[in-house]
């Protein structure tokens, strides 16, 4: 396919090679970040997005990755239906609210030319009980493990799914929010609260620790307010990001749903002493919205920077050639080292590289993979034949990132120069996130500090506030209407630096009623 | 969960673990073998299988392998939407006859409370244009290719997907035909006929490879004829595989669509020359459907039996324990015997295995395990203490399939002997399909051959016949009209046996009308 690439903007002289910047325009320079590397686009389908292969290669690494975090925690994968009947979501009162109203509709289960000759729903295939595109499983789910569930011998029951769900939404923006998106969806049942609890906080875990070692995105972690709760459950407890816009995003959710669910599926097991009990279930789930956040945390106005460990090509190589004597000998080295790399692993799967021998210019050619991400480019000309070395440059370091590299030493370098890069995206994005966390105690400064002081063309502001709330929902949501910032989370930890740890659980006044506090909760904008 | 198994017959003396057996009812046969096997069941949404987590394993098998092998031809992933605008399916004439006639419909975007406080479509909601949830994907896939492809450059353009398909069935089986069902479709477009072509040809190649080196089912290539092709397609090729009732089964299609698709969908590149051409596409997928043909190819009388490179788990080993004095060091041994068998290969990943220490009876145990096919059991009890050894049983080989093996020598002979029940399954699947694979040139030989004896209870008949057929559609259809028997493919290769394929390109007179032939076809009941 024609590269996009060539027809989004070149760097010039003391420019960026995105344009608009992050500072001139975040939401537009987001798009053409996805756009330059080629991750993904809208589809003819309202808020659906095609996710391209490059993009797509990054979900596969995150569903590679978490997949087998899954099976090492115990849980094994399944499939249930994509379409649940209008029934199974009555079942659930809260969780109907919550769904019903964005949620795609089969009607109709044929086509007929219609009187104009193009096609209409068949009226005579009109379907008895409308069908809804999952927008969630429990409730399909949960039927199933009514039947599997007899015993308390049969618990925990530790489930997964890989799967396409649809929520209709009305403003949608590529992997941040699609009508359509792909995600894992775990379902859990188990004979007692507490272990039901332990599974809810350890499927947390993991996603902290994902989102933490692999997308190098540090995530503070805690339970939401019961306004942000999911429809139905007793706790949600999420983690969120801090973007470089400095509004948190949050990247995973796990539900304790204690028995509400089990009740309405009618999960009952026998205990050791013969006496039928409800069920306790969780359900956690992570989608490629995963790859929004990976995106806004580590790209910069060149465009995407990939943490090595998800990105789908390691390091890319090419020839630059000078006149026609040296380049037998250049594709040569190029061919070596391609095999000698290859051999190599980086973590947990062997080195992937990309090799670059397109007939077109160097410029173009790096540009486009700066604009794709990858953590190590290596290039091989003239001096470098004669010196035997190549020139390795990092992805996320700029000028600063170059360095010369024996050609015999390369195997040895690259995976550490691997491992040092998805260590300083990591620093650098905990660094960004530390400087925008800062506990507030006065309205006044909170809301200056939600406050742009160009409310037209509005800059990077606010951040992670951390303020004491009284617990009153009325208190959230005048700060809501007020400023359009939410409660991300009651943070219980995952807060870096000792001094706002320390400051977490401290007593203290809601900083909207001056009433009483226990401690303070992650005010932020919020995607 | 509770073991659906124990609800399932034991065998019993002389008798067979799954009730019917093949011989009395292949049909009830093939359910119960899923069932005992906990592969998968029916759902609440008519003709919408839940895949169990032993079903699901088997089909992330196929999915790791196949899509290894569509990356070694150079075939890259990505996603397009769940939902096609009904207007894509009205550009390609053949298309929409084939596929409006059962296809899901999305009419509305919202539930809202009706009149008798259940939920209904919010009539507000109706969408202005129907999407139909994809039954395939060649025009909302087209409709992305055609933004890709400007010029030559691009191509070829080397897609898959792995997703889920919805085509609206009346009468659905398990893994056989169900409305919802898990595939991949590859997509491609190239530049010139020949090309694609190509394409069509390699990847066929590419499942009869998998099919036969995998699932150890072996397959028949060829074209279809015209009847049997996918709507829109030039030419349909499949791989066909004859099941133990001597049914056929598509278990794999690849479509070379000429420019039909190119030209709905607008896939126009410029040439060399800078002249704009039609670009040339070819389609291709397998589906959930090839987990029903294992089960079909090699499962007997006592339940499920898998070939080790798709079994979800090598080997299972359970400790035999005779009083409590040799206990732990039975434990012990299993302990052992587990790490160093975990840590051995087999074939392209490690060595996969079940360790059951569950307290439950040793017959239970065995039957289990035998009923989900797990290629080799290890029983080790206090006999094989004292000698030193395990107890080794094959799935696939009843009471000869025993031998003890000494201890020291498990790491080794393990490997070997999944590769010697690999080719075993595939030598003895071929050997039934060569033994009801028969030339046949007369009409009442041809009747008397897929007619069973016993109309009310009919017991296995027919196979692959290899008769002559003028070309003309009504030859074709007089014998699917009489007999419930199709043109499976005009073989071109692949049928085993040097007297059958001496006699596939051979002249001869047409089976129904006596007209010239230029060569056989292979016909056959099919599912």
């Amino acid at each position: 396919m024609e590269n996009p690439v060539k027809n989004a903007a070149q760097k010039t002289k003391g420019g960026s090679a995105i344009r608009p910047t992050r500072a001139e325009d975040y939401a537009e320079w987001y798009q053409q970040v996805v756009r330059a590397a080629d991750l993904a686009e809208n589809s003819a389908v309202r808020g659906c997005m095609v996710i391209k292969p490059w993009g797509y290669a990054i979900w596969e690494n995150i569903e590679r990755v978490l997949d087998r975090m899954f099976k090492d925690t115990g849980h094994k994968n399944a499939y249930f239906p994509l379409f649940i009947p209008k029934s199974f979501l009555e079942k659930e009162a809260e969780h109907v609210d919550g769904f019903a109203k964005e949620c795609a509709v089969v009607t109709h289960h044929r086509l007929i030319a219609g009187p104009d000759g193009g096609l209409i729903p068949d009226p005579k295939a009109e379907l008895e009980e409308p069908l809804i595109v999952r927008p969630t499983s429990e409730t399909i789910i949960g039927a199933s493990f009514a039947q599997w569930v007899k015993s308390y011998r049969d618990l925990p029951l530790l489930i997964n799914q890989w799967a396409n769900v649809v929520r209709w939404e009305l403003r949608t923006r590529l992997f941040l929010r699609t009508t359509e998106f792909l995600w894992q969806e775990g379902h859990t049942a188990h004979a007692t609260e507490a272990e039901a609890r332990a599974e809810t906080m350890k499927m947390l875990d993991v996603y902290a620790d994902f989102a933490e070692n692999y997308l190098a995105m540090p995530v503070i972690r805690g339970p939401k307010t019961a306004s942000e709760r999911f429809p139905g459950a007793v706790d949600t407890y999420a983690i969120e990001a801090l973007m470089q816009d400095r509004k948190a995003l949050q990247a995973g959710t796990s539900h304790f749903l204690g028995q509400k669910f089990a009740e309405a599926s009618g999960i009952r097991f026998l205990d050791a002493t013969g006496t039928l009990n409800l069920a306790w279930t969780t359900s956690w789930g992570v989608s490629t919205r995963l790859v929004g956040g990976l995106i806004m945390t580590h790209s910069d106005d060149d465009g995407l920077v990939l943490p090595p460990r998800v990105a789908p090509a390691h390091v890319v190589i090419w020839p630059v050639f000078r006149g026609d004597e040296t380049r037998a000998a250049i594709l040569e080295v190029i061919e070596s080292v391609s095999k000698a790399l290859r051999a190599e692993r980086y973590h947990d799967r062997p080195l992937e590289l990309e090799v670059d021998l397109r007939d077109m210019s160097g410029g173009d050619k790096q540009w486009e993979w700066i604009k794709k991400g990858v953590p190590v480019r290596i290039e091989v000309g003239p001096r470098d034949l004669a010196a035997g070395t190549a020139m390795v440059t990092r992805r996320d370091k700029g000028a600063a990132g170059k360095e010369s590299v024996p050609l015999s030493e390369l195997p040895k370098r690259i995976p550490e120069l691997l491992e040092q890069i998805q260590k300083d995206l990591f620093a650098r994005a905990l660094a960004e996130r530390d400087a925008h966390t800062v506990a507030i105690d006065e309205r006044a400064q909170f809301d200056r500090f939600f406050t742009p002081k160009n409310a037209n063309k509005p800059e990077a502001h606010g951040g992670f506030a951390l303020s004491h709330w009284c617990g009153q929902a009325r208190c959230e949501s005048a700060i809501k209407d007020a400023l359009k910032v939410t409660i991300r989370c009651i943070p219980t930890f995952g807060i870096a630096g000792a001094q706002a740890a320390a400051r977490i659980t401290e007593p203290g006044q809601c900083i909207v009623c001056g009433e009483p506090s226990q401690g303070r909760v992650v005010f932020a904008k919020s995607y």
